[in-house]
């Protein structure tokens, strides 16, 4: 830190980017009196030059090579994104030579996390990315500071605002994936190229550094169970709602008998749920804390301001003098994150599918089922409810808890029987929510 | 802090000070890896030495004269309460010996923030007192740390848990307020005293706090408008309800025109809204930011349990050397709280009152409406709708948003007419939330 000025450098001017300058350009005595320090860009890059970025950057000196901006500066703030590349050299070149970073990657930090500490942490700076995880939601330091009195068993997210926002409007609207997700480009509420979103990565990332500040462990992305959102059809909103259900993609980690076990997939959860009303582009995150209980914390999980809120905060923590280590505990003391075996999971399911309507075709799921330790919760049938044919019937029904290994297996084996007409849904019910 | 140690005192062993040491003797391993300190509670006090606990305290020194303990420790927890007397005597010697105090007493802090901040930053000692405010949640840190790059413009909390249990109960089972407050003294949720919570001092105080850290301004309770929940009646919930309302005990500090306005006082707020959903002993707390948006976070808002988790919160971040001035700017940077006229702040309001039902009567209602430049929004007279009489009629009614003044006035002038029996209840609408 140079006596009372932090030299602040960015790299990358995107929505992100543009939205960090305005702030610092309008909170500058705000900023002062509660971080003690006087804010400066001293520099700026990115890919662009030219381009009109909403926000006045003459002041600043334009780095081409960001590199040079690095020797500049205390802090670093990295809104370039990607887990490779220009993003990881220039997060690696700023600990190693003792500037702070602060970042809103969260594919930097899930691929890379453990080196990336390391060198944080020798180097005795600070990695911060409270804005890699849920936007405005204070979701890092929730896990990593404000619950670290606690064991925590496990972690539940919504993460994903496009996702969220795509699940709500089918939900209320009853139009069909595809539909939903060319609106939601059109308004620039999704990339266009979603797969990030739409399959689960980008909150794959966020939940695997939840894990690692929760449960003391390597950041393991790898081991995130994925599954996206496009599969989804209009009936299984109607079908869920008729069974007191909601569909959101639920990002979860938690531990079981000392392996941690991750996941993001769409799951029914309870319309009692305190997840049931988090809409639209709106995050959730609760911790399950043996102390702390459930807390939850909700806000806009995505957009330029909610997110440079995050990444200012995280200077301002920088310039107050806070230092925590990257994962909560130091990174040398993290173990490997042992995986635990979603088979051997017990949860209960939704599945949804078409038989032909005749008689015996109850018995024959039913059998399977049992021969499974499968217990039906509840089942709905419906003459040709899914379908304008009338030779149809479908099958929509919940399950008792059971392993996931036999839920599969099941599965499989009705999908096979001829009387099942196309493939069958099966969704996880979150009943902790 | 001496060498790899830290050593902890604990004043004050009732449920939060006994869940306080149950939480250090069980997870002393996980709070020496996350903070990088052996915590050792180096001696307790309180006032009974013979009392059962339920938590083992054998290994303990045992001061009679907590000064002397304050001599021992790095950090001293104060768990006795008051905003006088003892706890006041040793948080002042505890921080003017240069010993950080993590404390969950919000009527200390409330009414001497300005001198304790001013010992605790002249010392360079960290004050802490997360455990103030709605247990679990991370209120302070919220406005003090994770939304500091935001200029807050309000924040709103239901910040009393014994309350809004009293309320759910009230609204789930139309019993009255007397009843439900004796169920709950019987089972605890309830102080055999129970003034400072159901006359709104305790959400006071704990508005106060978070008032100062948003605003950086001193805290104020004194300027706190208190409106306590034990006026209200089963009748009260029905009608809201019939109009698409809850009524909960809001607490809420706003900047209008460089002032600050803060209040407790039962509010209805939509059925749509969040906090509508925040039921029993759960707390919540929205911050309204300028980058942030509205973030809100609840959890667990009393017991032993979920406070000692803020509180051993706290001392892990005093450990990892977290300091941060007690109300987010150093105290001789803050501001005289200037409060705001209430009387000139405008809200939306509901009226409830009983008319003899006799032609004319609405119009007399109106004409003082209309003359106090008070517009109806909704309107419903029942007749003998909230008695069993016939010969008179209920009128509850809301209103747009009008000068408190004038609705002050109103509600005079309402009451005084001949046709109106009984009082007046009026209301505030929390339309943000």
């Amino acid at each position: 830190m140079t006596g009372e000025i932090l030299k602040i450098g960015i790299v990358g001017l995107g929505v992100v980017g543009a939205s960090t300058v305005k702030l610092v350009q309008q909170h500058g005595e705000l900023l002062a009196a509660r971080s003690g320090k006087k804010f400066e860009i001293v520099g700026v890059h990115a890919r662009s030059k030219g381009k009109y970025r909403g926000v006045d950057l003459s002041q600043y000196e334009w780095f081409d090579d960001p590199k040079d901006l690095v020797e500049k500066c205390d802090v670093l703030i990295e809104l370039i994104g990607g887990s490779e590349g220009i993003a990881y050299d220039l997060v690696c070149l700023a600990l190693s030579k003792g500037v702070h970073v602060v970042t809103a990657n969260k594919a930097l930090v899930a691929h890379h996390g453990v080196l990336l500490a390391q060198l944080a942490e020798s180097n005795n700076v600070q990695l911060s990315y409270e804005a890699a995880v849920a936007g405005t939601i204070p979701a890092v330091q929730a896990v990593r500071q404000a619950f670290s009195a606690n064991k925590i068993s496990s972690v539940y997210g919504i993460l994903n605002g496009t996702c969220n926002f795509i699940l709500t409007q089918m939900r209320e609207t009853g139009r069909d994936f595809a539909d939903i997700l060319k609106d939601a480009q059109d308004a620039g509420y999704a990339e266009a190229d979603p797969t990030f979103d739409i399959e689960g990565v980008d909150a794959g990332h966020k939940i695997a550094l939840l894990a690692a500040c929760a449960f003391g462990v390597h950041p393991d992305f790898k081991s995130v169970h994925l599954r996206g959102i496009s599969f989804l059809t209009a009936e299984d909103f109607v079908a869920a709602a008729a069974f007191g259900y909601q569909i959101k993609l639920i990002a979860s980690a938690s531990v079981h008998e000392g392996r941690v076990l991750q996941s993001v997939e769409p799951c029914l959860i309870p319309n009692e749920s305190p997840f049931a009303a988090v809409n639209g582009a709106y995050n959730a995150v609760m911790v399950a804390g043996d102390y702390a209980d459930t807390p939850m914390l909700t806000g806009l999980g995505a957009g330029g301001d909610a997110t440079a809120s995050a990444v200012v905060g995280d200077i301002v923590a920088i310039a107050r003098g806070e230092r925590t280590a990257t994962f909560g505990v130091p990174v040398d003391q993290m173990k490997p994150a042992l995986s635990y075996e979603y088979d051997y999971a017990r949860h209960s399911y939704y599945f949804r599918f078409m038989v032909e309507d005749r008689p015996g075709v109850l018995a024959d799921v039913s059998a399977i089922l049992r021969d499974h330790d499968i217990s039906i919760d509840a089942l709905q049938q419906q003459d040709g409810g899914c379908d304008s044919s009338k030779d149809v019937a479908c099958i929509v029904m919940t399950t008792h808890q059971a392993l996931r290994k036999n839920i599969l297996e099941a599965l499989s084996l009705i999908e096979n029987l001829d009387v099942v007409q196309g493939d069958v849904c099966l969704l996880r019910i979150e009943d902790n929510l």
